[in-house]
């Protein structure tokens, strides 16, 4: 019976088709980044070779899932040069029962936050692995100036949210995108999520941190079940 | 009689020998930028002059006063190496009497910020036409991310905040020592201050904005009486 269970990558090819079925014809798609949003790009061109959806834009969040939807033929634009997109398709580190989630193992939580805050709809497709109870199970990502890191981390540390740099292999600081660096913390789980965002946002030297709270409205998730769930907040 | 008056620049000059008389000796020193704030270099060089101060470190806002600071023979630090500073001696662009400001004139206010943050006092020194009743008459500055830059524009002005972005004399767009854009609010006076901070905060795209509050420990403030006020918070 077991050899009919279909594998971890089948269940998220099957969320990733699910998820490009959602997708409208002539509106504008955000596209994240990620394994199972590879799988999105792929069922997505298919779809549109079958039927052209005729997407009046499309963004994208990484320079690798831009790569990948450009070699299957689509335009991408900037956030820039449109005013808001319609539904934006990304996965994320962890998501509780309230469709709340951490984002930023990729250390882009950032652009990636940009982008789905000035979505009308955002879906996230994950794997079970990634649903939590509460948000926790994950370093919880923060960008952060260079110029006073070293005074925010201290904060951190003093808050108990013990703090730790992000390095690259070769042992020097992680520098983001937009020349800053990421403190991850590691308490866990998460202290009252949203008591922690509002300290975030107001902490000065935070650039942008990876709670993502209410802002997905749906989920998809590839079950060990073998099923495909959908919530929706 | 109004011959005796001192001119707007003694007058700055008196209230800049105040402030270098607060410095202590062995202390670590922020300053910060403007016309008042360079009285103050040359009355603090003046007096270490007298008598060495021996300060542990300094750390300064702007290139213009780095460079004022070491033509006197100062040793000018980065955050990055200190710890904590004991005292920034800044302008403002508007102050309260609560000793609230608005900052960011220069389009400097991030890096302002994060060291009057890291400060364990601030004392601005500014002129009585900075004092107002309610936070307003300057254009609030907030450095936002150009990613979503037109997405932070579009809300803004639908939040009815006036929103225009920072030009340049060539009609370009400012861009920041962060690579980033200044949108001022031309909202007057400023709604509420302490509730349109947390807003700006919470907004994804700001970087930081220019509302200073609960920042300011004493001011000094040279009046057209011919006096210098010292308000202590």
């Amino acid at each position: 019976m077991e050899d009919d269970m279909p594998t971890q990558d089948e269940l998220k090819q099957q969320a990733a088709q699910q998820a490009a079925a959602m997708v409208q014809p002539h509106t504008v798609l955000g596209v994240g980044t990620g394994s199972t949003v590879a799988y999105f790009i792929d069922a997505l061109a298919a779809r549109n070779q079958q039927t052209p959806l005729n997407l009046k834009a499309l963004v994208t969040t990484s320079s690798r899932s831009q790569k990948q939807l450009e070699a299957n033929g689509f335009v991408v634009s900037e956030l820039a040069d449109i005013d808001q997109v319609d539904l934006t398709i990304d996965g994320a580190d962890r998501v509780d029962h309230q469709l709340n989630g951490i984002k930023g193992g990729g250390a882009a939580h950032t652009l990636e936050k940009n982008v789905a805050i000035n979505s009308k709809k955002n879906l996230w497709i994950v794997d079970e692995s990634k649903i939590v109870t509460r948000l926790g199970g994950f370093p919880l990502p923060v960008e952060v100036l260079p110029v006073s890191a070293k005074q925010t981390f201290a904060k951190f540390a003093a808050a108990g949210l013990k703090p730790e740099f992000r390095l690259k292999a070769d042992g020097s600081r992680l520098t983001t995108h937009y020349g800053n660096w990421i403190i991850d913390l590691h308490v866990d789980p998460l202290p009252i999520p949203a008591g922690l965002a509002a300290y975030l946002d107001q902490t000065v030297g935070v650039v942008e941190h990876g709670l993502f709270l209410n802002i997905a409205d749906e989920v998809l998730i590839a079950t060990s079940k073998g099923t495909i769930e959908h919530w929706v907040r």
